[in-house]
């Protein structure tokens, strides 16, 4: 099958809705209006074989994550989903991988009602570069860069899950960490892993409310140091923030992971969790929590924004046993070199 | 390096020019206010190491084509550019590599006054996914649907040179053949190929003249068959058209190939050209071709649309001697699969 072929087949399908007036797939390029009023919001991500997953993730999974990603950034942008675009170079052409490969954005983007609007297929090593969309009120995007000190840090559910999911997926425990699990558990961790819900209503919902957001992708300790050097930079006064272990939502996966082996560093640096962290003044707290409950939202305060200490912008981990600080080793999430 | 400090370092100099209240690189998303009265046009095109460049070639002429290809999109839609980001893939974390590859990028966005507003750059085999933007008054995006029976068909430059180049850099020449050529035709073939400058002046000049455009990338026969496909559905009624071999315009290194070899297949299929394909109706003609003269945009009539003979939408190739017609072999320009 040719390339214009397979696109026709499996990714014209994909792009819809279009609004009267606009261009999706077909042409050199696509046209989309911008809504009154509103800024646009552009991110891009990269998944690569072997590198972002394993190489024997399935197709589906792989379109899904790609998406997702992207989407999770524009959940932490506050945006309004609107289009992506994709680069999918793939070794050969197989229809069967492609069909569930298109299935796997189908399903994602059909949630959130977003359209493919154009992309180029080519071949090379199994690599997917999503762009996506999104629409913002002018001048409300949600940033790194406001935290205050005194804010509290809050996420929008559970961490570590994708961490876990990926030992599963790796095969990487002993026969006995594997026990530990039931099947559901297991299922669970994989599925955040492979198929994480990006957080677009959390992000519409904080919007208004929150000081700064990000999405945690690169781990809790990475994410919310990528706040603080922002939020830093700005003020030009360094801030610090505290974590307290014991207000960290996990799963019961994770529960059970850190009720056996005491091991933090998969909810507080292993990535790959998709929530959104994000800091917000104390006075905003309780008109955000109505916000988010009325919306079905899930918020969880885990620490605050504080006055930098004598080390600089620095996330120090506060542990269960009477608020000791514990220094936490694995800070700086995935380093691609 | 880490990953963070090669994009501070090489990539974060190239956001600019950014307009008060937008926002590039450095947060999960960019965020960019539209010009009012304008539509958001997005292209995207993906290069593959050793696929669509031979894997000796230099960072900065990757860089300039990635980005080159994307404009050439924009040109061929009508649009001003507005801004870009890219998914790069590396190997390895090569400082000396990614300088001379930002090089590329911010030679050829100085020129259009294009930032870049955020990229992921990932490990893994060298591939560039660059999503361009641009911007186009309300409802005048130029489109490869709107050719008529009877438009002129029209490029706006020479064709065939980035084929040349090709065999040039991959040394495919027998001894014999290379001698046809001058040092000044070899490197201007190579420039071709490497750095073709995008159109985005003739793209702004024909829109509101042009019936249908595209941009040669597939090659001549392949992308005006596009032009073809799109109109005749739009119609629903089958276009062909006729193109005048004696008509195409050559660089000295192009006509120096067909005067020892005959060999049309480059200007005609190679693709890799960069110069825009449109159509035009016959009356539209004077007052396009004063405009581009005034904007110092080339124009060449190569051809015309015509109903479709027997077989259907095809192009047929009228050659130099009293017009008969010749079958032309490459007519599908370069398969992927």
């Amino acid at each position: 099958m040719e390339e214009f072929d397979l696109i026709d087949r499996y990714f014209l399908p994909l792009c819809q809705p279009i609004q009267a007036g606009d261009l999706g797939i077909g042409d050199d390029g696509a046209v989309m209006t911008p809504p009154e009023g509103h800024q646009l919001v552009v991110v891009t991500d990269t998944l690569v074989s072997g590198v972002h997953f394993p190489i024997d993730t399935c197709a589906y999974d792989i379109a899904w994550k790609a998406l997702a990603v992207n989407l999770s950034d524009l959940a932490a942008m506050g945006a309004k989903p609107g289009f992506y675009s994709m680069g999918l170079t793939i070794p050969e052409s197989d229809p069967s991988w492609l069909k569930s490969f298109a299935g796997g954005f189908r399903a994602l983007s059909r949630r959130f009602d977003l359209p493919l609007i154009g992309g180029d297929t080519t071949r090379g090593p199994l690599t997917v570069t999503v762009t996506a969309h999104g629409w913002v009120e002018k001048g409300t995007a949600l940033l790194r860069s406001g935290a205050n000190a005194g804010d509290w840090v809050c996420v929008t559910g559970p961490l570590g899950d994708g961490g876990l999911g990926l030992m599963f997926a790796l095969d990487t425990l002993s026969a006995e960490q594997r026990s530990w699990f039931d099947q559901d558990q297991v299922e669970c961790s994989l599925q955040a892993l492979n198929a994480p819900i990006p957080q677009l209503k959390a992000g519409r919902v904080i919007r208004g409310f929150a000081s700064s957001a990000i999405d945690i992708s690169d781990g809790l300790m990475a994410d919310l140091g990528h706040i603080l050097e922002s939020s830093s930079a700005k003020r030009k006064t360094a801030l610090g923030a505290e974590v307290w272990l014991d207000a960290l939502p996990l799963s019961a996966a994770m529960q059970r992971w850190i009720d056996k082996h005491s091991d933090w560093s998969l909810p507080l640096a292993a990535g790959d969790d998709y929530h959104l962290c994000f800091t917000v003044h104390p006075d905003a707290w309780a008109k955000l929590h109505k916000e988010a409950r009325e919306n079905g939202v899930e918020l969880h305060r885990i620490g605050r924004i504080t006055e930098a200490t004598g080390k600089g912008e620095a996330v120090t981990v506060l542990d269960t046993e009477g608020g000791r600080a514990v220094e936490h080793q694995a800070q700086t999430g995935y380093r691609h070199f």
